[in-house]
């Protein structure tokens, strides 16, 4: 397996260490090349759905039977790291070797798969929401990297946007979903433990905030007639921070993006434009946090003489993830002497497209400082191991109980 | 001269009612042919010089006397009003025809200057500082627009870079410098006078401020784990605002932009760059805000681990202009009846480059909400003409005192 990681990460590596891997870009063709290529030389039947999902499968023997998804995605964040994504389909691969190695007679088919642009570079979850059927028309119309460069990588990818729907399977047919992937946070890192135990994947609100104040020339216009948008926009920023470190402590908020306007060391900017996210792994928390920061934006604006637009740009649900298959994960750790923890992502990931259809797991190994969508992205190979021993122990877990 | 300023006007005007003018656009260069056509047409002398400043001349009979020089500027910022600059100009134009029509024998020559570049679209006070002598080839290495543009620009109007020096005249040949402005500002307007007598120029220092935190994913990175840069971006900018407000209520501090690295919604910001600048009519002030600012910034990077880069942009010393010359207008003033007040020049004008080398002073009219740079920029036709009447009688008052 260590060799087929090191292989992985040499296609589309970067000068600083990591990958650069976006959808649809010749590295992210040439990984998802090699993956269908390797699957094959090994013996495994290959398939390619509408929506550009790579797969190995190995077979079952029982007639009728059910397939367990084990997935993750070969895509990157530009400038990322080694892995993101990478881990979870290598090791995936190496859970049907190993089954078809030992011969075991399972209740179930086994996939690996690849989904197609879990990152975001075009719309985000991609291929694993038009795997589960929650693909929708509309998403494709406003996706968060355009729509022009959507199109683009459709036809470089060869896909039809008119077919992309197609790539749904029946619920009925699935057996579940595991994925393996590194934290991308510090908490196992922190506490020295060895395996997490994914219950939720939280959810998260994400709006613009424009505040509209009074441009002006910065030599002529007094202080005291100033109505500076950069100056409200720094009090929302400390005031929202705020709200949630004393009021949602198991919340986070950010900021991510300001933009002045006009932006000139001599000009009092009349206009900011503020990106704003928020994550909880509690639907009604992402609620009582929507409203009190939103209340006191509002407030902060209106004291101020500031005016203002709330612009509402994305909305997920929490994910539970489910209790019997967070047991089976458990018990396989237990089993190999490892330790754990029950924790939430804060990432989002392919299994929270398959959470709402299909009995659906997460396995977390330690990131390295928490470091993550960045080269120096690090788990140590150890840990990697731990992982891909986890995942084949709960599909054993799982086979025992179907 | 209502009719004058109305062409001038449109040359180059915007649909939101006000023009865009940039040194050397196209409009630029049509009013600057409309001004030197119009004042042949009054048989006044014009010359255009190697740094492209465009003269309207009314020669004296008195053998090598100096001149009185009485200018602005005809080119504005993008999107800027109808009067910054041209009011001058125009004004200008009109005091050497009153002059001409009334055959009054003065003991110098009058000349009404369009000067290249005030606004600073290349380099700013180009033309200004290169009559007086203060143009340096290094600014020219350097300038505000990018040195591309400079060349390009100098291309278009057929000028030389090499030559650009040659336009200085010796402050020997000078008698004095007069302009004539809106107040930019709302101290006229607020305190109902109609007159302003401007004592100084504010001097400003500008800073690029470089705050580095710690990058990382917004949904995995917990608060207490953070050092965000726009949360370090949000302290500074209020934190600099207090001080100014407090410890030196007559400058002024500005934050005009800001950028976060990378900029996205769902990562916490490792990078804030920020534009910073300030004001004051005195150097020594300038030096006290210029270290409490900076200390300040120091200890609140150094209080959240934030690292601290400080980038010296821009030095511009206050320009203190001549007692006599501030008493000439205000004498004028007072023989047409009109109030008075002092005050200082928040922004800066071609006066500044002329006030270390001759007798200079500048004549501030009311301008409405002190809205500036801005399509809404508006000055009352009867302040124009107060503004026009005071001028000239300032004129009258040097020519007396000569």
């Amino acid at each position: 397996m260590r060799e087929d990681f090191e292989t992985l990460a040499r296609i589309g590596s970067t000068p600083e260490g990591g990958i650069g891997r976006p959808t649809f870009s010749d590295a992210h063709f040439a990984a998802r090349k090699w993956f269908l290529a390797r699957a094959e030389a090994a013996g495994l039947d290959t398939r390619v759905d509408a929506a550009g999902n790579h797969s190995a499968v190995l077979p079952t023997r029982h007639r009728d039977a059910r397939v367990l998804v084990l997935g993750s995605h070969l895509d990157s964040v530009p400038g990322g790291g080694r892995y993101d994504g990478t881990l979870g389909v290598v090791a995936a691969l190496h859970v049907l070797l190993a089954f078809k190695q030992a011969g075991t007679d399972l209740p179930f088919a086994l996939e690996a798969i690849d989904f197609t642009d879990e990152e975001g570079t075009l719309v985000g979850l991609l291929g694993s929401e038009a795997f589960v059927g929650t693909l929708t028309v509309e998403s494709l119309q406003t996706p968060r990297g355009g729509r022009d460069a959507l199109m683009a990588g459709l036809r470089r990818a060869g896909l039809r946007e008119e077919r992309l729907l197609d790539a749904r399977r029946d619920p009925r047919s699935l057996a579940g979903y595991l994925e393996l992937h590194i934290e991308q946070g510090p908490r196992l890192e922190r506490e020295g433990v060895q395996i997490g135990v994914v219950t939720t994947i939280v959810g998260s609100r994400s709006f613009r905030i424009v505040l509209r104040g009074r441009g002006g020339h910065a030599g002529t216009m007094p202080m005291d007639a100033r109505r500076d948008a950069a100056v409200a926009a720094a009090r929302v920023i400390l005031r929202v921070q705020e709200i949630v470190i004393s009021d949602f402590p198991s919340a986070v908020i950010t900021v991510g993006d300001v933009r002045l306007e006009p932006g000139a060391f001599n000009v009092v900017p009349g206009v900011a434009r503020l990106a704003l996210e928020f994550r909880s792994q509690d639907d009604g928390e992402l609620d009582a946090i929507e409203s009190a920061v939103l209340a006191r934006i509002r407030a902060e604006a209106e004291a101020h003489g500031i005016g203002l637009e709330v612009i509402p740009v994305a909305r997920w649900q929490p994910s539970r993830l489910d209790p019997g298959v967070c047991d089976a994960i458990e018990r396989a750790a237990v089993a190999l002497g490892l330790t754990t923890i029950r924790l939430p992502s804060g990432a989002g990931h392919d299994a929270q497209s398959f959470a709402p259809v299909t009995p659906t797991g997460m396995i977390f190994v330690p990131s390295v400082g928490g470091v993550s969508h960045d080269p120096r992205e690090y788990t140590a190979w150890g840990d990697v191991v731990n992982g891909l021993n986890v995942l084949i122990g709960t599909v054993d877990e799982l086979a025992r109980a179907d």
